[in-house]
């Protein structure tokens, strides 16, 4: 026999029956919904439902009015290990119209495992689940490499519908400033994956006219005010995290700058020694691990719209970040007590998290409102 | 809060922590391993692992010793409607050497939904998981129609590599007579999907080419015996389960003749009107509901050697089959309390058992060992 002496398997298996529920201080109310195995990204759909990526490349469709989890088959292979596999997913814009969904993964390839962003038209069927129909890779990381760190990945609209991904620089350092390879950059295309003619390097050609900004590490969160201002956070090394406002054809400087320095220890000149260098709007020593970034415009929370909300994975924190102009400041910081992995707003204006599930992390949705009176 | 006045519940949740055992009359213990949502089919790989197809469009590779699941990406896209969905799953018997596995779903297409076969090289990674890479069709129920029951697509290998599929009628009775169509039969291919010059309709060409045997319903068992003699087991219409010997060429009478009726109270005719069809070796009225057949050899059932096992649905049961040369007997049904999904030997000699998870099932992984003394 067992006895529940753990409030936490008491509560994984209450939440069973019916949700599990915390107040942190008195800011808002932590419901811990349901867990998912290692997600990494969710987006929802215009009837409320949530799709919930999964890192060994399993798509769920969460249905919070009744509790059920579908699955949507049809995602390619994914290279699941280290920090690859299935990563964002997004919604076109048109979505309603077009029905087409854009996600990211590790794919294995000559000369190892890289990005690659998709679309497919996502088709529901009756049960609660689907298929992605039409599967079409769209963008890829150019080169494949060894390793299965520092991704990327991330993706997101504009409301020109042009697509952003964050093309991480894979722990190769240099690649970040080798207009020769999409490592290390924000990239910026049409909705079918070809390159703008307007893009700041489109006349050098080949990957160099996808590049939008350079000298990015590991840029794990990427999103619109609603100005339509593009912000990034980006893990740093040993130290210096960063906030960045993204500016057409800016260079950041990684390798060359960077508050932090190399985890074997050798020193990188910090970012004030190189003005040529964007310099980050926030920088975080010691780190928070951004892992995400969502801009808040609802009206649950009325005191924070037009904040922007970071999850924090080593930190297991979420950042709140208030801005002016094109400055911004960490306002408050509220530990979660887990590796938090995504933030996003719900239709209904509360705030949904995805624990992270690897290194003991377990993997719920999380659902913030307002705390009870 | 809650009290576990329910045993189920109690025993669902113990499990989470160690496995819940029940002792059914003398013959075996029944272990709840895991649970899967909806499983269908499973194949034991070398290492003693064991790859379980989950009906949405998941393939999960379960390890019994550490007692992990991980995931397969790269299913491809699936119709999971009705009966319909990710369903069997077979290694190549050069599986150690060449890494191929075979898998059937039902895939959407002109005119409907039809189940397809693909192959697959499966690529296992460090973490207990992996990816199906150069994903082929080799195979396509033909043609697609409307509905969603009777797909069948239970693949076995004979010894000489031959891949064998069993292809239902989709409810649609008359395709199992027209040889125009490849539904209500049995067919033999090569392991690359081409069709082998032997087989008994072969210089008819077209789909007629890949039939072995025709005139069968719904065969959801599929397996040889130690003489290398296929056996079939098929769900009657409204009485009527057959078990069937298979026999190269022959027509086993569906929808002609049946010791079942239609649902809809027309008559069919009884086998024995019509001598010039095959008679099943056994048949059931009223029905088990086999879903599923595997032989026995195994060491720790020594009594069984030789013996099959099918697994019931609607009976919620596990009948044991003893053989005599061409004949066959029903030699003892146990009462599981559950649908039996599949069933398969594995490589320890016990037998492994999956619960249908539809229509209140729960999708248990069972392992039945002799019992303790």
């Amino acid at each position: 026999m067992f006895r529940f002496h753990d409030l936490r398997i008491l509560c994984a298996t209450v939440a069973l029956l019916s949700a599990c529920t915390a107040t942190t201080g008195k800011s808002f109310t932590t419901t811990e919904i349901v867990k998912f195995d290692s997600p990494w990204a969710m987006a929802f759909l215009p009837d409320g439902r949530l799709l919930v990526t999964e890192m060994a490349g399993v798509l769920k469709l969460y249905d919070p009015k009744g509790g059920s989890t579908g699955i949507i088959s049809g995602v390619p292979a994914v290279v699941h290990k280290g920090q690859g596999g299935l990563g964002d997913i997004v919604l076109h814009p048109q979505y309603p119209s077009n029905g087409l969904v854009y996600f990211s993964y590790a794919e294995a390839g000559d000369g190892g495992v890289g990005a690659a962003v998709a679309r497919a038209r996502l088709v529901l069927d009756e049960h609660g689940g689907g298929t992605l129909a039409d599967v079409r890779v769209i963008w890829r990381q150019v080169p494949k490499t060894s390793g299965a760190g520092h991704f990327g990945h991330r993706i997101a609209f504009d409301r020109d519908g042009k697509l952003w991904i964050s093309s991480s620089e894979r722990q190769k350092f240099d690649p970040a400033q080798d207009m020769g390879s999409n490592l290390g950059k924000i990239v910026r295309l049409n909705d079918d994956g070809s390159v703008p003619a307007d893009n700041p390097f489109a006349d050098r050609g080949g990957v160099a006219a996808q590049v939008w900004t350079l000298g990015h590490r590991n840029v794990l969160g990427l999103a619109f005010d609603s100005h339509g201002q593009l912000w990034a956070d980006e893990m740093g090394p040993r130290g210096g995290d960063e906030l960045n406002r993204i500016e057409r054809g800016a260079n950041y400087g990684y390798p060359i700058v960077s508050n932090g320095d190399h985890y074997d220890g050798r020193t990188i000149p910090d970012h004030d020694t190189r003005p040529e260098f964007r310099a980050p709007v926030i920088s975080w020593t010691p780190v928070i691990s951004p892992s995400s970034l969502a801009f808040y415009d609802g009206a649950l929370f009325p005191q924070w719209k037009g904040n922007a909300f970071i999850g924090g994975l080593s930190s297991q924190s979420l950042v709140r970040i208030e801005f002016q102009g094109a400055t911004a400041r960490e306002a408050q910081r509220f530990d979660m007590g887990r590796r938090i992995r995504a933030v996003k707003q719900g239709p209904d204006g509360a705030l949904w998290l995805l624990e992270d599930g690897t290194n003991g992390g377990r993997g719920w949705l999380l659902k913030l409102t307002p705390p009870r009176p």
